[in-house]
């Protein structure tokens, strides 16, 4: 028997004692957004770090002017090849906590159709689930080699869930000790609950919020009704040219450095048979509304977008009002890929706006974020072992994607650290993370550590 | 000395108690949109009551489902001649309350200018204000005289701001008792400061509500963007095409029964002389934003208008989230002319939205109010003989002027009493009705008791 098939024959016979690992991890009620939460998110950092001591890291808290980090290394094989592990222990808030069928943060394992059982409570996925397939890989190796594969920090940060404020400067400071050959992180989706996937590519993020005003104060619109300049007629004229006839942002430049996508990955893409039925559907909807000529998997994974996230202004309440407000806002965000310029999307934006002012209104802006995307280099050496070991373990070739979302710390470490980041994860569409009833598949946890085991197993061979 | 004189003369001298009485009405926040307000309401209607007794009329409050109506009847002079006067107690409510220079509930008053003085507080103006002048002209012609110039029904309202819901059906019950010669209402405007004015025809309202479905959750924009229905984008696009590049309303037949003005009353309307420096720039505008084809008094008081008076969705909280909301609102009304018909003009606006919707969206709409345009006749005697009174006391002579506002009581006289209206009123454009830091000048106040003085003598005369 192979180290390897000892270690994953290993944590198959220690499945049930780290289900009640990650039970008493889960029970921690660990939010990050809520001040209220402070001692629970330190327990809960506490015991990560006792349990990584236990095998074999010298783990500790970090303090940040918020909650603490959680960071340990240890050496390993692999002719001395190191990698960076990132997750996060913080959880998202419970509200509405009465449309949770058991109490969010007493775990339990419910059957959701005939034998498929899933971890229930909240962060079962998102991350403390994902965070321990990778702890209980290593608890593996190191029960049953005596070391890891190969060398490893672990940094596992306490306010993901709010934006991760404090984790760039923690960054920089300690970025002799974080910095490695590659970084992990575990906190990305299968493809589905049949075929794991690698993200490939984050898509980065404009977010603005625009004010017009008019009148210098709400005006009856019996009086005004006719002559005086209405902020929401304003506002609602530009959002409503944001996008053209064919679904395409309108914004003049927004496209500059979108690049096409490989002829190979779409037709990888393709092949996937992802169709609005199965995605849309799930939400009620029927058809893909972004651009026209594009197909659905383009649109979620590697097209850039713009949302209009929030509206508001005037009179909102019960009845009638006949008010023409002084003013009227909008929270406007904008997706991006490739090469798109943050700084140049946001420009575009503004200037959108205020070339179709009237006469009588103006623009304010907040600006609140601008990130580039990530793509990852198709040929980085460790996504071909990656995939080659995840391939393995599920019995079908692993993908690799776009994710939709924005992952902000993978490029911190590109930019603070010139490290690459592998993005390995087991959550899947109906997770639910952030939503209430959130749930990790058994068959994600279990075949998850399987999966770390036999990467970091591919990660220490020669090359 | 006049009798008419001798009560001018009685109105100058007992102006400070007059004050003081306008100053204890306005201390009762009778807000008629917030049940928390109901007792003072009910106070407010009582302190009327008793007002009205001291000066001879049969007054008390008459229950409706809602806030209690206020009426008293009383013998006059003039040949038999019989009016009934209608205003109303409540008022609007006082958010945001932090742009309050003072409590708006403790009257105060100021001097705005040199020379200036204004009388702030919730209802200074609208409609308290106004109401005690014609309650002090009454008062002052009671002390001089022994009776009133001609017959009086006072019926004051407590749920104007709220949409009068009880009082069309009071009026139908109590048909009968409030049958008179002639209607007379305080809660329009002058001219300017210098001119007086008597309104002659009112906009009707037509006021919807509309939902934008999309999803049947709550998206993430990471991970539906470009491919899930935005109900904000769906909305926007919608009530930016409202109005078309010439700032006409779009919706098809919206025009249809829209009359030209009369050649004499544009002739005297335009010889007025409003412009937009005056009109507009009083509340920081410069430019009308309506059709661009007419002239800013056509489009305040004869054209049909659309306004959206209020616009959610989605997040509007502080920062940023990325949320695809399930639905979007907003509130839009219309102002109407002449013979267009409300019916037609909601089912107009309704297929509007309904044509527009894409694949993965609907509309809900909720229909709140539906009332015709009132033009009075030009040839009423009443009109002339106000005319009159109003050119002797403010040494100009008085102009018939359309409102932009509804007042739809006047609707319910005519349709339910068959009785003409005569609205004269005090206002001024500058007085923030319905916004913080309501006032009415003192010269309205003074003059306006005296205006009614002369108006009361005017009606009694023989024709």
């Amino acid at each position: 028997m192979s180290d390897l098939d000892a270690v994953l024959a290993r944590l198959d016979a220690d499945l049930d004692a780290a289900l009640g690992r990650l039970f008493a991890f889960l029970a921690m009620p660990s939010i990050s957004t809520d001040s209220a939460f402070r001692e629970p998110s330190r327990r809960a950092a506490e015991w990560l770090a006792e349990d990584l001591r236990s095998i074999g890291f010298d783990a500790g808290l970090r303090e940040t002017p918020g909650q603490p980090i959680v960071m340990g290394r240890q050496a390993g094989g692999g002719a001395g090849r190191h990698a960076l592990f990132y997750g996060h222990y913080d959880v998202q808030p419970v509200d509405p906590l009465d449309l949770w069928d058991t109490d969010p943060f007493r775990p339990a394992m419910r059957e959701i159709e005939p034998g498929r059982r899933v971890i229930v409570g909240r962060g079962a996925c998102d991350d403390k689930g994902q965070v321990m397939t990778f702890v209980e890989a290593c608890r593996a190796w190191k029960a049953v080699t005596g070391r890891l594969p190969l060398g490893l920090t672990v940094l596992i940060e306490g306010e993901e869930e709010s934006g991760s404020l404090n984790l760039p400067a923690f960054i920089e400071a300690n970025a002799g000790e974080l910095k490695a050959d590659l970084a992990l992180v575990c906190d990305t989706g299968m493809w589905d609950r049949e075929t794991p996937a690698i993200t490939t590519s984050l898509r980065g993020l404009v977010y603005e919020e625009v004010t017009i005003h008019g009148a210098d104060r709400d005006l009856h619109s019996g009086l005004f009704g006719g002559a005086a300049a209405n902020p929401i007629h304003v506002l609602a004229k530009i959002l409503g040219a944001l996008h053209d006839e064919k679904g395409r942002v309108d914004v003049p430049g927004f496209y500059d450095g979108v690049p096409e996508l490989p002829e190979q990955v779409r037709r990888e893409w393709l092949s996937l048979g992802l169709d609005a039925a199965g995605f849309l559907g799930q939400v009620g909807l029927a058809e893909p509304s972004g651009e026209r000529d594009r197909s659905l998997i383009e649109l979620i994974q590697s097209r850039p977008t713009c949302d209009v996230n929030g509206i508001w202004g005037g009179y909102s309440g019960e009845g009638t009002k006949t008010v023409i407000p002084a003013k009227a806002s909008a929270k406007v965000s904008f997706r991006l890929v490739g090469e798109q310029d943050p700084d140049a999307v946001s420009l575009g934006f503004r200037r959108f706006v205020s070339e179709r002012l009237p006469v009588d209104c103006r623009a304010e802006f907040i600006h609140y974020k601008g990130s580039r995307a990530i793509a990852l280099p198709w040929d980085m050496p460790a996504l071909a072992a990656a995939r080659e070991a995840l391939t393995e373990e599920w019995g079908r070739r692993a993908v690799t994607i776009g994710s939709g979302g924005s992952i902000p710390v993978v490029g911190d470490f590109k930019r603070t650290l010139g490290m690459d980041t592998l993005l390995v994860g087991f959550g899947l569409d109906d997770d639910r993370v952030h939503s209430p009833n959130e749930k990790y598949d058994l068959s994600s946890f279990h075949k998850g550590m399987r999966s770390w085991a036999r990467i970091l197993a591919a990660l220490s061979a020669p090359a």
